[in-house]
């Protein structure tokens, strides 16, 4: 059985309408360039919603209430701009962080840019959702993926509740 | 004086008596191995807990708050399934975080395996107690601990409060 | 248009005369002759307090919520000493954490000392104000500013709103 992914795009200009949205469906082709690595996952659903608490939250919440989606990946408003709110509304959606993936975003991503020290993102588990925040940038999400892959199949898998993904080296 | 350590597995299938435990007693002989690094430490006391969050801060409340431990290793319930709660029942009782040990740990233990990310580990001080959640698996234990052992001397230290320990470097 | 910096010593014995505030001065130096890497910086205010929660948190809360101060750095009181309370403090007064920005400063100054795993700093946002809580020791707290150099301009530039600063590597 394939994981469902959602992916909201979190951006001012794109809700407005007045820019493109480059970082959502850039991230769409990473997930089903990625599928066969996170163990079969495909886009069930994307959104658009402004840099917002509350409406960063209602999809959110939907997307893992309601939804069930396996893995929700937000792109966009982790910088520390006054508008940039996602980790803020992330994390009051959070029942368990995770911050082992945080760590690894962060360690690659600077291996790229210093900038990536500016990234607030938070991540951790909602029922039985797997939480994200990327960078808004695609190039930026697709190498903070990439970091996440090498065990991304696995965390799916654990938060379904497998236990036989309790891998022996980390119970 | 030695340094009083406490160990806590915690295991739905230890504590329900459906499997030994292997990680209390590999966790045990790191600590008397590591005793002389440790500036004297020997195991006070240790206990097998569910998965249960009030279970695990009943015991690692009591071990900190009466029987003043120096330091609390819990072992295992740190990874994504739906079990595992450690790490929750850890920082409800944590009153100081110690992020920097859970830096060492991650960045330690990813170099073994990617799926060191996948750990949530808790770190912090509460009273004059040191709590550290580390993985169930004997391996990944020691491995964690032996990134900790650089500092973990003068941490331990610096927690009852002794001033000299005030490393030059790090005030 | 300079950057505000405010500096606070954080130490029982520098508050009560018992020693000369060597972090303080040895600071506002790194500040100064960094200014040019941070689009312009100068040093507007300077203080002393105790290790002591309420008069950590009075004087950081003026300097962002009256004087408006760009940057505030606490110099101190992050070990695991029972008086190293300066994270505890400064997490109460955050309103938008930089868990990047500590990466950095622990990555780099674990290059140094393994001590740098007891630090508990914490930093984050308040209104216009970017609060990083750095090591008492100067030679320490020099490290950690060099470590954020490379994209601290760009923080403060995108705190006060200025989108521009949006770096297109992560938005
Ligand atoms: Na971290």
């Amino acid at each position: 059985t394939a994981h469902k992914v959602a992916i909201l795009t979190v951006s001012d200009t794109v809700a407005s309408g007045a820019g493109p949205d480059r970082s959502g469906p850039a991230a769409v082709a990473v997930i089903n360039s990625s599928s066969e690595r996170l163990g079969g996952a495909s886009v069930a659903a994307t959104a658009v919603v402004p840099d917002d608490v509350e409406k960063i939250k209602d999809v959110i919440r939907r997307w893992s209430d309601v939804d069930k989606m396996d893995l929700i990946l937000t792109l966009g408003g982790t910088g520390c701009t006054p508008r940039d709110v996602t980790p803020e509304a992330t994390k009051l959606l959070i029942e368990k962080e995770t911050p082992g993936l945080l760590f690894v975003m962060t360690q690659e991503s600077l291996k790229v840019t210093p900038f990536a020290m500016l990234s607030r993102a938070a991540a951790g588990i909602r029922g039985s959702s797997l939480i994200i925040n990327m960078p808004g940038n695609p190039n930026a999400a697709s190498e903070c993926m990439e970091a996440l892959l090498p065990a991304l199949k696995h965390a799916l898998r654990q938060i379904k509740g497998d236990k036989r993904e309790k891998h022996p080296r980390h119970v």
